[in-house]
């Protein structure tokens, strides 16, 4: 052993083999030196930290008395994971974590073999574990299937429906390990949370259950007059005195909770149900960010961070537990973010109808000044985007004007309220999707890539997307006064303000449906742009007028209801457009444009579309995704020069 | 009154406040007299029967004693609303249910004042309740928001968000009207049924909480003595021996169960609630189909009729909850559903990794015989699709192959689960769609238009229609083959055999993945059309034959991976390609199309897209709402013919 390392038993771990040679007393030690490691890499990688400080001796214990090469561990939320990857043969990579080809920041199944799952977007771990569980049992394998799930994720709809049919099942097996760190991704909202918190704080729930049968029995004439009096009542009684009766009701087996940081504790239990049949909770109590300085004082945390912002820095929440390096940022400004929820206080000051809803977003949707100034128009829905939508629908219905901000990639989970509840009701909701487009380092879970194409399809909504702050402003305004659904899209980033726009001294021309802006004129063909990539195809523009090549730039504004006589006006006066989006290419903002033309064509010019291609991504920074795209202002440029093999510039 | 009327006291009754005139002690008369009315009527016109006539007394208590022009009433899945309607001045236009231009078959906002909502995929009227009770709290309204959710809707991830959510508040008012009739859509599934079963059965609940403190006060030194030695686990008992704990753990305060027919007992209770603040949980007994003939022998129902089929008769299931008219079918045959059926059955056969999963749709998804010849490997995950996905997806991560049979319109509910669970690990899940593209009298929330447009943009995704039912089972077995995700879309109503094909006796040619199959040959233009529009095409050709114009048929069998040599060399061929889809016109197969165009092109063709147009769309027949979106053979046929004027006679 090198005496001189700071973490010699971590020294002589590479994978889960080698874990088991260390004597159980050393354990503590070991998680010691792990969340060290986790800790000083993750100051310099970045990445969600918090998470994964907190299951660093569940992790270990797992490893200790199960072998995940056969048995079958899916962590819910794949970022709890960063310790399970230090565990099992990737400590040498660790370092690359979040960047381009080196290790995700999420479980991946092509990392490694003890990575059976991916897993961004919270609460299916049961549901997948659970069919792990059956399939194997179907091809008659015997090994165990473990879900780790944090307490927010529990109140998923989704996993409600996994504990449901779980527990009605008498041949499976499964154990859900319900990581209760009680604050999640903001403080946990909900019904599922006070009842949580009664069965922490209720540690004579455990003994009640073993004592009351005893007690009964040790009142020698009481004991018989009670059992005559309560009749069937005493058998209730005492079936009733399980702790997590919620979780009992649904047919689980129930343990716990237990101390998610006494490594003796968690092998004791893990050991005790490991040997059970059938559906199994238990209940680990652990601390978001153990370990980190600062972090009991914090419930909330952003998922990704933020740009500090210029204005009001005394106001910035410290971030203690997600650590980010320095991105350089596409542009100065503030992010888009901030430009929405400064843009949410205006219009809720002007209008007491406006009610912002968040999916347990709260930091990340850019709403926290909002919940402090409106807190009787702020509803956070907890991790239940299904719900806050038909929320928002019912608000609707009752007069309200609710704004739902979700991230593009998590509206997914209420595609079918925003269909059935909103569309087809045609009531005003307003979707304003953050992230949308490629966000970076969180990688494929996270990108937004497909709004406009599940939503394009829906009849009546309208869908816009702004070129810069001041324009996300006035989207905001102006979806208030539609009398049907509406949705912004922005992007992870910093949003320009008017001024930053590259190369456009024009006048602003006001927001209407439907019309697009045209930001300025040239012969040599013309670029309609969707949303934050206005500035991109600025920047090209840019780029080709040193070149003498001058084309026309116009910002979209709106995907639906398309400008659809400036579409074909623009497409006959030019050889050559370029429809450019931060979208998949497939069924996007250029589709929309190819069916206006194919519905009232012919026109002149060649339609090409720009977007994000046909494929699934890895996690990278912002920058290199877009350049891996192809959707840089240099690859817009190349599209409108002669000679392709002479290369751009910047 | 009518001495000779069989319904003299529903004729007194057009609306509540008549309903209010009427002595409490003659309900019961007038419920068995509405009870008639929707039966004869509904046996007439078609349409949902059980679900109202389920909950006949519990409506008339509903309108007794609340005033729904003001109070505001959500009916989960609206087919619940037939006697509502009845009720609510509408009983006139009763006769025309689920008619073009007449009343539909769910609650609908447009058509009366006391419909407030509407709604035909379940489970989302609690959150849209509490959405119109916070929206009103917040406007200072003071109104009761009462939602009435089926015991299977209770199982939707989304109700328990709400539920959750709701029993989290404190200052809103919320009465969730429990309506238990203990099968549903098929047999309720899951631990939460288990959970109803205690509470059905378990009236001395009631009573024992009454009780249990008179009980321990009674015995002298009894009452004593176990006070101190059980000391805090006395209170904890006394809580616990609350009736419909889970409910009550969730915040609710709960009270029933109560018969539902018995409209003394629903008066009482409705009353005693109505002055309660809070959130509230009401559990009815009802009875599905109460009333009709033979309705209590079954637990399982269909949601939409189906064609009696050509083989076996005996095994079909008699039907009585559900009646619907001779609809006249497109073609003679069996129906896509049953192909599917039969083609499940020869998968299983073939391969032991092969699992049906459906979402509480084992008849409507025609796996009632493969239920019952493979019942270890047929899942029903209940009204959860995203579980049902998620489920899945662990399944073939386990190594099985299981098939996904949804509805197209529910598969919008597992959206984010097609996204991440399955198409990002690139894991072999076959999503079988059925009633993809328009179904007819149930109108808008069940039209499946937007499958291609929600999952073509997913990468990797392998998305294919077949011409007829050999073709449906040939994808199936394609589907097996495949490394990943895939999905087949089909049709409500009958499937071709190879030789109904109008006009085709050419040689069928095997699928291949992204091969298009050219089915006729013509000079003067094309039809490329998918799935089972392919049928309309050859139609069109047909017609066309007679006017001396000859086109080109092909069946496009992929939307993803698209056959784009075949696309463009089509397009080549011809001056006038025509795209033809039961889709939305937005963003499905023909952008798909323009999209391969805009990439490789130009090309010859002017290439016109053909499908259901972006609108909201009323509920008529199939028939009729294919006339009406201008998708029958005739319409396909103009496109072809210079003389527009000239119309085609049939």
């Amino acid at each position: 052993m090198d005496q001189t390392s700071p973490t010699p038993l971590f020294d002589r771990v590479d994978n889960p083999d080698d874990l088991k040679q260390i004597p159980r007393e050393q354990l503590p030690a070991l998680c010691a030196e792990l969340r060290k490691v986790v800790l000083d890499t993750v100051s310099v990688t970045g990445g969600h930290l918090g998470s994964g400080m907190g299951v660093v001796e569940l992790t270990v214990a797992l490893h200790y008395l199960f072998d995940f090469k056969d048995d079958r561990l899916v962590w819910d939320v794949g970022h709890q994971c960063y310790p399970h990857k230090l565990l099992t043969g990737r400590k040498a990579r660790f370092h690359t974590l979040r960047q381009k080809g080196g290790l995700s920041g999420f479980s991946n199944k092509w990392e490694s073999p003890y990575d059976v799952y991916l897993m961004g977007h919270a609460g299916t771990a049961a549901s997948a574990a659970l069919g792990i569980a059956m399939g194997d049992r179907m091809q008659g394998r015997k090994r165990h299937s473990v879900a780790v799930v944090g307490d927010a994720a529990m109140g998923c709809g989704v996993a409600f429906e996994a504990l449901n049919h779980a527990g009605s099942l008498e041949h499976d097996r499964l154990l859900v390990i319900l990581n209760d760190n009680r604050w999640s991704i903001a403080k946990t909202v909900g019904a599922l949370s006070r009842h949580l918190n009664k069965l922490r704080s209720g540690q004579f729930y455990n003994r009640a259950k073993d004592t009351l049968h005893n007690l009964i029995q040790a009142i020698p004439v009481v004991g018989k007059d009670l059992d005559a009096r309560l009749g069937d009542t005493v058998e209730m009684l005492k079936n009733m005195v399980a702790p997590g009766h919620l979780f009992e009701e649904l047919g689980f087996r129930y343990f716990g909770p237990i101390d998610g940081h006494n490594i003796d504790e968690l092998l004791d239990a893990l050991a005790n149900v490991q040997k059970l049949d059938g559906v199994v909770l238990l209940h680990v109590m652990t601390e978001k960010g153990k370990g980190v300085p600062g972090s009991e004082e914090r419930y909330d945390r952003a998922h990704a961070a933020k740009p500090q912002p210029r204005k009001k820095p005394e106001k910035v929440p410290v971030e203690p537990c997600v650590l980010q390096p320095v991105v350089p940022l596409v542009k100065a400004g503030r992010s888009w973010t901030e430009w929405f929820g400064e843009g949410m206080q205006l219009l809720a000051e002007a209008d007491p109808r406006v009610i912002a809803i968040t999916a347990a977003m709260p930091d990340g949707t850019g709403l926290m000044e909002f919940r402090d100034r409106f807190p009787e128009r702020f509803v956070d829905a907890g991790i239940a985007e299904q719900h806050a939508v038909a929320l928002a629908s019912g608000m609707a219905t009752s007069g309200m004007r609710p704004i739902c901000a979700i991230y593009s990639t998590f509206l997914q989970r209420g595609y079918d309220q925003v269909f059935q509840e909103v569309v087809l009701q045609k009531l005003p909701v307003v979707f304003a999707m953050d992230r949308a487009g490629l966000v970076g380092e969180d990688g494929a879970t996270h990108n937004g890539l497909y709004d406009l194409a599940y939503l394009r399809c829906l009849p009546g909504i309208v869908l816009m997307a702004p070129k810069d702050g001041p324009e996300l402003h006035e989207m905001l305004r102006l979806s208030l006064a539609l009398p049907g659904p509406s949705g912004i899209r922005y992007a992870r980033g910093n949003a320009p303000s008017q001024t930053d726009l590259v190369g456009w001294h024009g006048r602003h021309q006001p927001v209407e449906v439907g019309r697009m802006e045209v930001l300025r004129e040239g012969p040599d063909g013309a670029v309609l742009a969707y949303g934050h990539m206005v500035q991109t195809a600025l920047e090209a523009a840019a780029l080709l007028d040193r070149r003498g090549v001058h084309i026309e730039v116009v910002n979209a504004r709106f995907c639906k209801p398309l400008d659809e006589q400036g579409v074909l006006a623009l497409c006959d006066r030019h050889d050559r457009v370029v429809t450019l989006e931060d979208h998949a290419q497939v069924g996007g903002f250029g589709s929309a444009v190819l069916e206006c033309i194919a519905a009232h064509g012919p026109v002149r010019a060649h339609v090409q579309v720009m977007g994000v291609p046909d494929d699934l991504l890895e996690h990278m920074s912002r920058n290199q995704v877009l350049e891996h795209c192809g959707l840089t202002a240099a690859h817009v440029a190349e599209r409108f020069l002669a000679a392709k093999d002479a290369p751009l510039v910047r």
